[in-house]
Order: structure tokens, then sequence, then C-alpha cells
């Protein structure tokens, strides 16, 4: 975990080594060769972003502070679900890599992930159906059948350089900002939150997870390598235009404009390097990061009517921290 | 459908209908991209074996014959499972023609599959949320959670040569007879069965299943293609030991074993052919159809609780025909 998110991780430190110890609990099959390729999923995890909205969110409804059993278990899936994604996401990232050399090697750990995705859902509404009430399960299908519709609009914009502005929200709200709503409404729900906390809440997590993607994106192509710990400009190669592109499409000049449409469909080993120079001194950029700055300033007032809190400061200090982070 | 099917719909025609229009609704999306991917599905869609198996066992456990609402609900949800095991399916067979020359067509076909095999999971699991009790919930999470498991132990024993009966057994009952189990137990728990009748009915789609499949395994070394209406002999292509090789590795004469075992790892083109007129004139077909045939007379056992009724004698002939059917 990158330390600065340590920091945010002491006020649900408990509740997230339960929720660690329900996530291999619910994975463990009686079948060896399944329990083999699930510790694999180790290798994924990351920050425990949604499953903190939880417990945070939880924390900041709950009059006394505490959470129930239902959080942790929501924290569980909404991390379940996340992993899901992130290992069907390898199976297409793999799929790219092959078009440069397809191996069996290749193959076959593609076969495995996309089962091991396959478990990973199945698992995660198994434990969602494990609480009282149809209430979670309804929130956490109709979040993935968004996710899923973003990923399938992605895909079907893939290469599209004419992709605009409301599109890019599209996906971006559906593939990633939509499931940190529901985190974070669902800890607040779980709370006996009243529906308009309930509501703010969704809106702080939709905000939250939209600002994340700007982020992402603008990482992927003034990142560190080094830092960030994965093969940037991976946007690029993919064909999937970003923030920062569609605005610098839209208002560089016309000889810039027409070299970063050449440029993102050439063949060039060193692509990536050529659009970072040409993006780098225009506009573009920083109206990504603005972008961002709103949605994070839309995120802390969604937290003005919760009482004052250490889980509310945190709520506040990760809105910081998505836009902020090098990571 | 093949028209021997036809007789078993009459019964359950009208909630038949209810079950495609249901299947349609809920997979329509404000994305076109979305719409324009599902109905591709459509070249999926067979016998509709399952959601028959949730209507007849609901009908035949039903004092008044009638079915209600959510019975049309859990008939199209466990149809979207199986369509979205069947894409995702797909997925790796994909793979395996691959092996034999990757294309770009392939893979941006793969990509969409995954997604959409994930589409069909997540909106089965929306749709059974939709129901008031989470008693159906639980029930399909942990009949896909054993779905998945049959799979990877599949995928795990792929070109295992010394693959023995009860782990062949692990396999096909997780992959393919535990969903037709909860069909049936779902249909009459729906229809306030005792719990009697409901495991009765939940062992006879187990026993029912698990016939389909070894028919199924016959049709792939024996059937005619042209009737059956896919290539045959995939499961040799694919390094599946299914029953009748594992009983003729057992008990062929040694010389006959060694010829088998070599030809399931030879590149010859007409393996297939070769390996047929090899365990043909053997017991070892005749074991696997006698294997069939024992567990088709428990499925009909399990019947003999219920009242005489339509629904019932349509349930005691598909018994018959899952182990009779050519195609």
């Amino acid at each position: 975990m990158p330390s600065v998110m340590t920091s945010f991780t002491d006020c649900v430190a408990a509740e997230l080594n339960l929720v660690n110890q329900r996530f291999t609990e619910e994975l463990s099959s009686d079948l060896r060769c399944v329990n083999a390729l699930v510790r694999h999923v180790g290798r994924f995890r990351g920050k425990m972003l949604r499953p903190m909205l939880v417990l945070l969110a939880g924390k900041a409804c709950s009059p006394t502070g505490e959470l129930t059993d239902a959080h942790i278990t929501l924290a569980t899936v909404v991390e379940m679900v996340h992993m899901a994604t992130l290992v069907h996401d390898d199976v297409l990232d793999d799929a790219e890599l092959r078009r440069n050399g397809a191996t069996i090697n290749h193959l076959r750990g593609n076969e495995a992930a996309v089962l091991l995705g396959d478990y990973l859902i199945s698992h995660s509404y198994h434990l969602c159906s494990s609480l009282e009430s149809q209430f979670a399960s309804r929130s956490i299908a109709h979040t993935t059948n968004q996710v899923c519709e973003g990923e399938l609009l992605q895909i079907h914009n893939r290469n599209n350089l004419d992709l605009d502005e409301k599109t890019y929200f599209q996906i971006i709200r559906r593939k990633t900002a939509v499931l940190c709503a529901a985190c974070c409404s669902l800890g607040a729900a779980t709370s006996n939150a009243s529906p308009a906390i309930v509501q703010q809440l969704e809106t702080y997590g939709d905000c939250l997870g939209t600002a994340f993607q700007i982020q992402d994106d603008i990482l992927d192509i003034l990142g560190d390598a080094s830092v960030v710990g994965k093969t940037l400009g991976s946007d690029i190669h993919k064909g999937k235009l970003t923030l920062p592109m569609i605005h610098f499409l839209r208002t560089a000049p016309l000889e810039h404009r027409t070299l970063l449409r050449s440029l993102l469909t050439s063949r060039d080993a060193d692509k990536v390097d050529q659009i970072r120079n040409l993006i780098l001194p225009s506009q573009s950029i920083e109206y990504a990061r603005d972008y961002a700055r709103q949605l994070v300033d839309q995120a802390r007032k969604c937290l003005a009517d919760l009482p004052e809190s250490e889980p509310r400061s945190v709520l506040e200090a990760m809105a910081e921290f998505v836009i902020t982070r090098a990571v």
C-alpha cells in the first residue's frame, strides 16, 4: 500500500483486517486447484480504496461511530467486485499484448483469468446475498450492470479520435465512479443514515471516483513509471482517448491537433513520449486537473451535513488524495 | 429448437414467451452499442432446457398448476446464467482456435465476449435480486460458485490422461448438473412445495444434468456432425477426457490403452476418427450409456411422490430425452 494511504487506514485498521479475513474465507474452496489460483489474486490487491469508502462512510454516519458485521460484509463484497474487474481487465490487456505476439502461456493465463474473474464476481454476489435484506444485492448488481456498460462503451470507442467529452464521462462514470458511489451509499445506508445523507454520500463517491479516474488518465500521460509501478502510456497504446487528449483535440492549434491525430494512429515505438511532449506545453493537462479539482471540491461539500468526526476528516482527505497522488 | 423438444414446450409455451420477453427487457440498455452486442446473444439461444425445468418443476408442485411471476423471473435468471457460461466458454474455445493461428478479429471478438458474459451474469443477479426474498439469490450465487469451480477443475485437468472417474464426475456435476438441480429446486420451492419434495426435485435435476453431460460426451465421439450441428471431437482436441475414454483407459487391453494415450497426445489431423474407431468396438460407449441410463432411472424415481399431472409426465419424458437425443 502506498505510504500516503496508510494515514487513512488507521481509522478503520481493525475493520480492514476483518475484510481481509472474510475475503479469504469466502473464496476458499474444497478444490486445491481453485485455491492455488485464488492465491494469485493477491498480486492485484492494492489500496483497498473501495472497502475504505464503505467503512468510512459507515463510521461517519453512525451515531456511535460503530460498524456492524454487515459493513464488513459489504466492504468485502466491493473489494471482490473490484478485483473481478481488474482480473478481466487483465484479460483484455493480455489480449493487447498478444497482438504483438501470441504465446500459449499468455493464452493459458487468459483462460484461467476469465474463470477466476467469474469466480470472484460469483462469490461477491454470494457473499452479498448472505445479508438479510435484498437492498445491497440490488444495489451491487445494478452497479455491476453499469460497470459492464462502461467497459463495453469504452471498447466500442477504442480508436475513436472523435470521442467527445460527454461520452468520455459516460464511460468513466459507469466504469469507475458508480462503484465508488455505491460503496459510500451502502456504507451510509447500513448505518441507517437518512435518505438525504445517503444521497449526499453517493454524490461524494461519484465525484471522488470520477476525479480518481481523471487523475489516472493524467498519470498515464505524465506519470513517472518507476513511481506508478506500471507501464505508462497504456491508454495511448489501447486507443483510449482521455480528458487531456479530448481537450487538446478540441482546442489546440490545427497543426498540433493534426499531429496528435497522426501520432495516436501511428506505430512509432516512442509515440508516447512524442505525445507527452506535444500535450505538456498546452493547457490540456491543466484543464483536466481543474476539472478533477472541481469534482473534489464538490465531493467535500457533500460531507458538510455530517457531524465532524475522524472518519469525516479522512473522507475529506481521501478526496484530496485522489487528485494529488503520484501513484 | 430441435423438433423433439417442441412436444415438451406445449405445457409451458405461454410462460416461455414471458421468459423471452423478460430476457429482452432486462438486457436492454440506454447505450446503442450494448444493445447491438446483446443481439448477438440470440445465436446462442437453444433448447431453453433450464427455464423449462424451473417452469415444469413449478407447475408439477403447484396444487392449482398455476405459476407465479417469480417463476418467470427465475426461469429468465437461469437462462441468463446459462447464456453467460456459453459466452465465456466461447472465449475459452476461441482461445483454442487461436492456438492454430491468432487473428485480430478473433481477439476483438474475445474482448467483447468477456464483457458480454459479464453483462449477462450481472443482469442475472440483478433480475434475481428483484425477488422479495434473498433465498433465490443465495441459491443462484451458490450455484454459480460451483459452476466456476467445475470449469476451473476441468481446465486444471486438461491433457491429464490419468483423470479418474471421481474427478470427472466432480467436474460435470459442478459444471452442468448443479444448475439443473437449482432450476428444479427453485421451481418447486417457489410453488411452496415441502422441503422433502424440493429435495427430490433437486436430485431429479442433478441426475438429469449429469446424464445430459454424459450424453454430450458420447455425442462428441459418436455423433453425426450434420445432425448435432457443431464440430465433433472437440473434447479430444481440448484434451478433455470423458467417461467413455476414462473407462477405455482403465479396462481395454494394454495395447489399445497405449494406442489411445498416444492418439490423445498426437497432432494427427484425423485423430478423432482414429479414436472413434478404436473406442467403438469396445464396451466403453455402452458403459457410459448404462451409467446415464441409471441416472435417468434415478431421476424418474424422484418424481414418484408428485401427483400425476401433465408437467410431471413432461419431466419424465425430458429425463428420457436427455439420453436418447442425437442433438
